[in-house]
């Protein structure tokens, strides 16, 4: 096997980028098209801000070999469709026993988690907060707060991402929204249609 | 497979701790015998403060299962032995290809790297630095500030320590040591005994 060199990255909060990365991609606001509730709240914005950059991920990958792990940093964009929050598109990862960690470096965010067999999670992050997303969890990222959702990850190289998942099953079970004083309630997705039990079993039986 | 539930910590920056782990250790003084050049200055340090705690480890571990992670804090003293600035025991992982990474969150830091082939390399870790250490690499972190040394990491949950390959080659090639200015300089380590190159092909043939 042959040795990479040590790697060195610097994270720029007010950019929300990881300086150093080898990687970088954004997601424009026209690329986030279905995800939201409310479709003519959603056009709107599309047709205004449509090419703007909604949230952007700079990594350090050195490889995707077993054993390895990709770090680096995300940036969310402040803002709501509606009432609904700014989020990730959201993925379960390829190997699905695959975990995530995310750290909260500035911002307020929703990590909003969902099981294959519909059970769903939230869990607050503010700077400092360190958060580990188990093996076979659905997860998404949601800016509640006013500023821009800074945070750093790291995640096994050879996770991959499947955003079908949640597609195909009309979104996720629940939807991030403003709770009418400023902050953040969980509402159900009323698009959602639960996987079928065999489906959820070959998930879980996906252990490499 | 059975599900996991997610987790949340919070990184304490004063206290340099993961609230929310799932274990923590520390290693005292005493437990760092051997590691410095100047044996003198070690004795009369241990003498005084010897069950006193050199570094903490807090961290959350849902499995060691391959394929999860586990994310964590590290805190070290800032202080000298001698010239030579405090430090970690230093391991290679017993899974020689799985990597780590390190985020400065608070003090300075250096990463001192060295492949099993003798190669040395440093990284200086401050504030918002993320270090990326490769496969095969063995590494110890070093305090080269006044303050104390607070990093966060992550590493795949199976890499597992192998603290003997350092002590079996009379400590790590290089020593990080006081540069005379209060910065730090990498000085050779008179004690090193070079690798036989059968022992670096075998380390460097586990792949898995």
């Amino acid at each position: 096997m042959a040795l990479f060199e040590p790697g060195v990255g610097y994270v720029d909060i007010s950019s929300g980028q990881l300086k150093g990365a080898t990687n970088r991609y954004v997601k424009t606001f026209n690329d986030l098209e279905g995800l939201y509730g409310d479709t003519a709240a959603f056009q709107a914005l599309a047709s205004r801000h449509g090419n703007e950059v909604a949230y952007e991920v700079t990594d350090y990958k050195a490889s995707s070999n077993p054993g390895d792990i990709i770090i680096g940093v995300t940036r969310m964009e402040p803002g709501k469709v509606g009432d609904e929050y700014y989020m990730t598109r959201g993925h379960i990862h390829a190997r699905p026993n695959r975990p995530e960690m995310y750290y909260g470096e500035s911002g307020l965010g929703v990590m909003l988690l969902e099981s294959p067999d519909g059970q769903v999670r939230t869990i607050e992050i503010g700077p400092r907060t360190m958060c580990y997303v188990p093996p076979f969890w659905i997860h998404r990222s949601v800016n509640v707060g006013r500023e821009p959702l800074v945070m750093t990850f790291s995640y096994p190289a050879d996770s991959g991402q499947d955003y079908d998942i949640i597609a195909k099953a009309g979104g996720m079970r629940s939807r991030i929204v403003d709770d009418g004083e400023g902050g953040w309630k969980a509402i159900d997705n009323t698009g959602y249609r639960a996987r079928p039990q065999t489906l959820v079993d070959s998930i879980m039986a996906m252990v490499d």
